[in-house]
């Protein structure tokens, strides 16, 4: 693959599709020098300013250009649907960046079934597909010998799968436990810092950490998603994401939280997933951490993950959450992982 | 190499050596199916005990049952110095385990070339030989096409150079910052529940936590030794290890520690790599960081470190920075990037 240009067909344009656009730009040469990779983006599918597709590639200045703008495509247009787009053009991968629907997983669940369908390498912001129909996707995958990556869906692009993959080889994995939503850890940082609930929620959401439905976070579904994802891939799809108990942080009071630092620990949404027994067991809720675990020093966006091995004991990644150009650089990340082999 | 076993020669019979063979012992069927990887030992070099050699591979258990012992090897014994072993024997892999000696890296340097020349990949939990001829080392490895890996020499087998290699692909590194090392956050921690500096001392020795000769770690040369690894893997052996400036922990006071923890500080002994306009610098120094520094949460014998990259931001790794076990890790981790094939 690495002889010529790998075409990319990028599926959605918001801020993640943007902040990768802008990596690959600023880091062409090193891409080609470092792992003699040259990547091209045919296509770009957005759901109100049209579809391009160009198969000799579209220019990178371009996209950035239009990613300044709201306004409609002009060039390249192409009249096809989505599903008819990826099925129809010759791209090596498809980057699925559609905005998650925890519920129905949808449409992004066709496009991927539509990658994968035509033969193409399958990587994933959305975490929809990954949380509901990881068995589905998995197995066509496995039948067309085709990568299925989707770093960009846990910890943004703080490498969590990546880490497993590869840097912790050769350990059996019982237990991960993390800070996995970063808006609910920003707003119990602010009611920490004497903010009132409604206060805390309005300064994320002018921050553009919350999603549209606020809910999704509030209630702990996004944190539910990320932990059926990181099942998913660890023990495979033995866990239903709706059933997943789960609860979010609506229910802490301030005075819950002044309590709590008064007494050295510190009120966290922590998911957890665990293997016990022959048993997967997974759940999302807030618990009161002493001072002294580490995630209970994770404030604001920052996000954490503490894997529990048979030989290291616990390590702990921690790093961003969210961002344009962090989300952005999981993508590459996958890229390299496609191109470097590992098996998923 | 995968289709049939490999052969290892130990060099040092100590605790990581004797971690290493438990790890071996409980892998062997795992290694087998998921990567296809069988390894055996063919000889193990000590100082006092002997040396041994066995060309259709050594007994792992009888290897575990001699380490429960201090006695002299009785079988399998030749007469040759370790020198001669290292080059006579057919071994595809020498692990250099011998104590560290961070002024001559004697006479585990005269080992390595030993290996590299004769054609055998080189890994190393020895610091000596990293830190004082790495650029020696790393062009016999180039000339002869062979691994040169040392993940156990900093972090044990927390994955330091394997997260380096593989998750953060993609990235730029421009800083490190850390905790490297245990025995001095141990005493500190003490020191910050009360102990005086004489018994927290005492404690550190009598958990086995401080090298043979104290200083070592006291003054800060075992990190300096970490930091010259990182800067050498990061950017080449552009640092004399004897000019980077360190200074130890041996004078702060017990009043200093109270000071700081009564403004929400903590001092640390940390270790910095910086690639600044052009320049790399490293140092070693106590430093007064604020408990909202990640690092300043590392308590007791734990190690951290702080990736400063140009995707992601900071990214942080938390985990054992001593035991038998998990440094015992790093060697099948180094094992596990031979058979990879990822560039070291």
């Amino acid at each position: 693959m690495a002889s010529r240009k790998q075409r990319i067909a990028l599926i959605g344009f918001g801020t993640v599709a943007q902040g990768f656009c802008q990596i690959l730009r600023g880091k062409q040469q090193y891409l080609l020098q470092q792992y003699g990779l040259d990547f091209e983006i045919i296509a770009v599918a957005t759901r109100t300013r049209g579809i391009m597709f160009a198969p000799e590639g579209l220019d990178l200045q371009a996209l950035l250009d239009l990613a300044q703008t709201n306004t409609a495509f002009t060039e390249h247009l192409v009249a096809w649907d989505v599903d008819t787009l990826i099925r129809k053009i010759p791209a090596d991968i498809v980057v699925e960046l559609t905005p998650t629907d925890l519920k129905t997983a949808q449409p992004a669940l066709n496009y991927c079934r539509a990658a994968l369908e035509t033969g193409k390498h399958l990587i994933l912001g959305n975490k929809g597909p990954v949380a509901q129909a990881y068995a589905e996707l998995q197995i066509l995958a496995q039948q067309n010998q085709l990568f299925l990556l989707y770093e960009a869906t846990v910890l943004s692009g703080t490498p969590v799968f990546s880490f497993l993959r590869s840097a912790l080889a050769g350990n059996q994995i019982f237990k991960l436990r993390g800070i996995l939503n970063g808006s609910t850890n920003f707003i119990l940082s602010e009611l920490e810092a004497d903010a009132t609930y409604v206060q805390a929620v309005e300064v994320a959401q002018n921050m553009g950490y919350l999603e549209a439905d606020p809910q999704a976070d509030l209630a702990g579904y996004d944190a539910r998603a990320k932990v059926c994802i990181l099942a998913n891939y660890l023990f495979g799809p033995t866990l239903n994401f709706d059933d997943i108990p789960c609860q979010g942080i609506t229910e802490i009071t301030p005075a819950d939280i002044q309590a709590a630092v008064s007494e050295q620990k510190r009120w966290k949404l922590v998911a957890t997933l665990q293997h016990q027994n022959g048993r997967i067991n997974a759940r999302v809720q807030p618990e009161e951490l002493p001072f002294t675990d580490p995630l209970s020093q994770i404030m604001g966006t920052g996000n954490a993950l503490t894997y529990s091995t048979d030989l290291l004991g616990d390590v702990t990644l921690t790093g961003p959450g969210a961002g344009s150009r962090e989300t952005g650089y999981a993508i590459l990340s996958d890229l390299l992982t496609i191109n470097t082999g590992q098996s998923s």
